[in-house]
C-alpha cells in the first residue's frame, strides 16, 4: 500500500478497529449497512418505528477532570448518559456517533483506555458505533449522538403527565453528587468499587425499564434526571402545563454507611440537587398505580409526590410545612458552576 | 406561571422559538413528530429508504475565528458542511441537531446573529433543527449532526470506485482557501461579496448534484472535498482499494483576478491542497462518461485524471512528468496547524 493517509486517519482507524462489532453479523443485526469511515454512516430504521436522536457534550473541565476521571470511565459515561435520553423516551438505542478532540499527547494509552470504557457501554447496551469526527484541541471535547427507535406512537414524552396523576422515580437520587464529592475529597486514586463513586463514575441508564414502562403504556410522561430534580421535574411540569407536590419523607436519598448518618449527613439535599444521577421520572394515572412494582429488575421505583393542576413545584417537609423548590440542579449559565 | 426554569432553558427557548419551522404544517412536513425540548427527538423516517448520519465539529480557534469570522457565517457554516457529508452520500437532509457551548457575554446578540445564519442555511436547504445540547464554555464550541435519507441501495460509498473510472469534480478548488488568506489579511471587515470569501463564509453542500449522480446510478464512488484533494483523495482511493492519475492541467483552480494572475500567483497549489470547498469528487465508469454534462446548475463537472489499479496517487505536470501527491491538505493532527 503506497497511500498515503494524513494522521487524522490513523487515530480514526484506531477508533474504528476498537469499536468494530465482534462479527459482521452483528453490525448486521444492528441496522447498519455502511458504519464509520465513510462521509457518513448508513442506519437501516425498522419498520414501524420512529427513531430516537439526542445529543450530549462531556466536557473537561465541565463535566469531567482530566486528572481525577479515569479515562475508561469518560468512555463508559460519554456513551451511557447520550444513550438515558433514549432511556427516556422509551426507546432502544441503536448507533451512535463520536465526536472527539485530544490533544496529541493522550492519543496513546489514555485513547485505548477511553476506548475501552467506550466498548464496555457500547457492547453492554447493543450500541454500536456508526461514525464521528476527530480533531486535536489542547482539551478533551466529547460529543455523542444516540440513534435509537421507538415502536410508532410509543414515545413517552415530557409533556403527557396530568393533575392527579402519580410522580415516581427510579432508584436511588443523589448518589452520583456524593460519589462525585468523593472523588473531588480524593488525594489518592479513588475506590471506583465505592456504590457512590460508581454510580458517578459508571451511571446505568435505565433502558430496560424506560422500554417497559413505554411497551405497556404505563406511564403519561417520562424524562430522565441529569441535572438534578430540582432543575428536571421543572422542565416536565412546563412541558405537561402542570405542576407537582413533592413529599421529601418519600425521596428516595443515597444510602449513607453509619458513620456519615452520625455525622449529621443529610441525604435529601443531594437527592433533590443532585446531578448525574439518570434515573427516570415519570407520572402514573391513579387507576394504573397498582401496575407499577415496587422495584423493576432490582432498581426499587418510587412514588414521591403527585401531579397538581397549579404550575408550581411545592415540597412537603416532614412536618407538613411546604416549602418552595427553586432549581438548584446543575445549570452550566449560572456563574462559576462547574464540576 | 411561577414555574422557575434554569438560565440553561432560557437559552433552549430562544434557539427553540428561532428555529421554528413556519408552520407546523412544514414542521409535519419534516418527518419531525417531536422536535427541540424533550430528552430526543423524534423522527418519522421515509419507507424503503436509508437514515443517513454524520456529525461535524466546528470549533473557535481551529476551525474560524471570533474576532474574523461573521457569526452569521459560522451560524451558516456548521450546518453547511455537516449537510455537504450527506449530500457526498446522494442523500437529502432532514433534520439536525446542534450541540453549543457559549461564554455568557457571547448569549445575546451574537447568538442571535448566529441563529440567524443557521436559519439561513436549514430553511435552504430544507433541513429543520431537531434537537440539541448547550452548556457554558469559555470558548465557542460547536458540534452538528445531521439526519438524512437516501433510497435504500443509492447510496454512494467511497469505495465503489474501479480501475479505468473516470474522476471528476464539481465547482472550483481552492477558492474557499484563497477566500481564507483573504479573510486572515484583512484589518478591516471583509467584503463577504468578494467571491472567494463568499465561498469560505458561506459554502454552499452541492446536495442536488449528489442526490442526481446517486438517484441515476452514474457514479461508482463519491465524497465531498473538506480537507483538500491531496488529503481527501487517498481516502477514496484506500476506501476502494485503487488508486488514481491525476492531471494538473485539468484541475480547476480558482478564477483569479488579472492583477493576481500577473503577480504569480499559482491557483494549482491551493487547489491541490486548500480546504473547505465542500466540493463533490466522484468517479464515472467510462460506458457513462457521456452522460455527465459540463455543468450541473450552473456547477462545473470536470474530469481531473482516472483510477488506476496501482495503489498511489500520481500528479502529471504540464510536462507530463509524474510527481507524487503528498497528503498536504487539512489535518489537524499536524502539529501547529490551524486556521
Amino acid at each position: 500500500m503506497k497511500l498515503r493517509l494524513s494522521r487524522e486517519d490513523t487515530i480514526l482507524g484506531k477508533i474504528a478497529e476498537s469499536a468494530r462489532p465482534p462479527s459482521k453479523k452483528r453490525a448486521k443485526l444492528a441496522s447498519l449497512p455502511l458504519g464509520i469511515g465513510d462521509d457518513a454512516a448508513l442506519f437501516h430504521p425498522l419498520p414501524g418505528h420512529e427513531t430516537v436522536l439526542t445529543c450530549d457534550w462531556f466536557l473537561e473541565g465541565t463535566h469531567f477532570l482530566r486528572h481525577k476521571h479515569p479515562p475508561d470511565s469518560i468512555g463508559w459515561k460519554c456513551l451511557a448518559r447520550a444513550m438515558s435520553d433514549v432511556a427516556a423516551m422509551g426507546g432502544v438505542p441503536r448507533c451512535f456517533l463520536l465526536s472527539l478532540a485530544l490533544p496529541t499527547s493522550l492519543t496513546g494509552r489514555w485513547l485505548d483506555d477511553f476506548l475501552g470504557g467506550l466498548r464496555r457501554a457500547s457492547r453492554k447496551f447493543q450500541c454500536v458505533l456508526a461514525g464521528g469526527d476527530t480533531t486535536r484541541r489542547d482539551q478533551i471535547l466529547i460529543n455523542v449522538t444516540v440513534v435509537g427507535e421507538v415502536r410508532k406512537r410509543r414515545a413517552l414524552s415530557r409533556s403527557g403527565a396530568h393533575p392527579g396523576d402519580f410522580l415516581y422515580v427510579s432508584g436511588r437520587l443523589g448518589e452520583a453528587e456524593l460519589g462525585l464529592r468523593l472523588l473531588q475529597l480524593s488525594k489518592v486514586r479513588v475506590n471506583s468499587a465505592d456504590p457512590l463513586v460508581r454510580k458517578h463514575l459508571y451511571p446505568e441508564p435505565r433502558l430496560a425499564l424506560g422500554q417497559w414502562l413505554a411497551g405497556k403504556r404505563l406511564a403519561t410522561a417520562m424524562m430522565d434526571l441529569s441535572d438534578g430534580l430540582s432543575s428536571d421535574l421543572p422542565r416536565l411540569c412546563a412541558a405537561s402545563g402542570v405542576g407537582a407536590r413533592l413529599l421529601a419523607s418519600q425521596i428516595p436519598g443515597a444510602q449513607l454507611p453509619i458513620r456519615n448518618r452520625k455525622g449529621g449527613a443529610d441525604p435529601l439535599q443531594p437527592a433533590l440537587h443532585g446531578g448525574d444521577d439518570y434515573e427516570l421520572l415519570f407520572t402514573i394515572p391513579a387507576d394504573r398505580r397498582k401496575m407499577v412494582p415496587r422495584s423493576f429488575r432490582g432498581v426499587p421505583l418510587t412514588q414521591i409526590g403527585i401531579i397538581t393542576f397549579e404550575q408550581k413545584i411545592v415540597l412537603v417537609d416532614e412536618n407538613a410545612r411546604e416549602l418552595p423548590l427553586p432549581p438548584r440542579g446543575w445549570d452550566p449559565f449560572r456563574l462559576h458552576q462547574s464540576i
